[in-house]
């Protein structure tokens, strides 16, 4: 039955991919070197920086945006689900922020278009941050040193959540991780691969991986089911991007993950039960392509999937400013 | 009664001060100024930062030293008491991690004698980290990059929980914030203080502040009942220094808390229970010293603590080495 169905599945998968550039300007690769992000406001950037570390702007006051994707560990919590509010367990892996940029869509179910859209979502979570954006704001504009900030950054009064999710996406914006050694490899360094890296990334191309992980963000770009050959047997209860659409054709499709940084973004799949990079590879052969990898073959693409970890964002800690008599306290209990 | 006690209080509280410098080098001053760190071995100071952020010391995978001891909020998490494993309320206040060099010893009961004894407490506590030493161990000694930092900073193969320590210890000992604008007028900048923060400071010092908030870190350097004058009604269970001496008089005796940073580090006391400084001199003010005083003399006071912030510890935010398939995996639920 595998047989059978597996030219369906690439088939499939290649009809999916419909923002998929098959050929590149790097020698006609389907993957392209992802490119140091600009900072076009530093200031407004700044800002951001400060807010993605800023733990006043959940309820209990101990979890921020860094909390759950730590610029520590490849910009996630490396947990199967994250941690919110009271312990409880998030129903889904929480995605990367490195690169995030080059998403389709934000979220597993792309059910935010935009950064700005997707930085208010946890926030307001009960599950998550558990606190509101009437309260976030209420906190940051008690303190003088964040009015004063958001007046330069603005050139305004306004202190909003408008404002504060765009500043969030402008610091995400510039969290892009180039010159990884499969990306200098592009750029012409032929020996920036050995030959086990090499061996995984054409077969990493002749089996279809990169009929969806494609792009300069090696995936991110469209919208996928999570089990095309066989179905997935999720311990999530997730059900993709159906819950933005409505159509039963997009239950259990997510949004393809980046491979970008993949090496330190372990656990993986939406549910997170993928513990290692050799589980992974051997699923979405045998799930979506109905192919089962040799020991051999796992290993040559795991080889070349660790060649896509980039230079990681080189951060100075933000300090943050004092909350005052006035500002809300935190309510962890 | 207040007056009749009041001397008493302050000779008790000048006789426990016992290695307080009454008069420094600068001016005959109780309080000194702070002096930047010298890191004596960085690369040692290298690893005890990545493990100060290590997520993975903790059961969960969620809980670093940087989670209750947040370097972008003054050292501390601003919580009445910090949420340890499981979302559990800790007993007692986090005391901040900035300058806590200059402690006579570590925790509030000053159950630890040195940074490096300290560093060990949380990781293994059921109510904190939740780990073991030994799983600890484990974790760091399954990732190749750690054991290759280990073996470069120790010249050893050994990686034991006492290596962990003493890179944490070596760490945090470089967290001084020196520059404060009242170490600037100690040390003879005379504008570097204004009219109402110079009248705080000499309210300060006559009102018997200065018997035990005294030294290069305006405190932790004795240990002192809470209640003087009057006994005060804490939120927490703690009993301070008797459970390490066993001594009934040391029951609610604690380690007086550092000034440096106060403004960045509230709530205050043990328990957290004063939310802004004007409360927690107050209260000081009254149950210390037996003496209440006027809003303006609390503002003049409150106006000399805020100058004891001083430079905030300027950190690259460190990249951790992930983890590999043998690393055990956190158990976060």
């Amino acid at each position: 039955m595998k047989d059978i169905l597996k030219p369906l599945a690439v088939a499939l998968a290649l009809a999916f991919a419909g923002s998929a550039q098959a050929a590149g300007p790097a020698g006609n690769e389907p993957i392209q070197p992802i490119k140091a992000a600009k900072a076009s406001d530093p200031a407004l950037v700044e800002l951001g920086k400060k807010l993605f570390f800023e733990p006043r702007l959940s309820r209990s006051g101990f979890i921020s945006c860094n909390s759950c994707h730590n610029l520590s560990m490849g910009g996630t919590d490396n947990l199967k689900s994250s941690i919110g509010h009271n312990w409880q367990k998030g129903p889904i892996n929480a995605p990367t922020v490195l690169n995030a940029s080059f998403n389709v869509a934000q979220f597993w179910d792309g059910r935010a278009n935009t950064l700005k859209d997707q930085a208010g979502g946890p926030i307001a979570n009960p599950g998550e941050m558990a606190f509101t954006h009437e309260l976030a704001v209420e906190v940051l504009s008690s303190i003088p040193a964040y009015k004063a900030e958001f007046r330069q950054v603005f050139k305004s009064e306004r202190l909003t959540i408008e404002e504060v999710t765009k500043a969030i996406a402008a610091f995400e914006e510039t969290l892009v991780t180039p010159n990884s050694r499969f990306d200098q490899w592009l750029l012409g360094k032929k020996d920036a691969l050995n030959k086990d890296e090499l061996a995984g990334y054409q077969l990493f191309k002749t089996s279809g991986c990169t009929a969806c992980h494609n792009g300069p963000a090696v995936g991110g770009n469209s919208f996928q089911k999570m089990g095309v050959v066989a179905p997935y047997k999720a311990s999530s209860p997730a059900e993709g991007r159906v819950a933005v659409t409505g159509k039963d054709a997009d239950r259990f499709s997510f949004k393809v993950p980046t491979l970008r940084n993949v090496e330190l973004t372990y656990p993986y799949f939406h549910d997170g039960e993928a513990a290692t990079l050799t589980q992974a590879v051997d699923t979405m052969g045998r799930l979506q392509l109905g192919r089962t990898f040799s020991s051999t073959e796992n290993a040559q693409i795991v080889s070349f999937l660790k060649t896509l970890t980039g230079e990681q964002p080189k951060l100075t800690l933000p300090i943050l400013p004092p909350s005052t008599d006035a500002t809300p306290r935190p309510q962890p209990f």
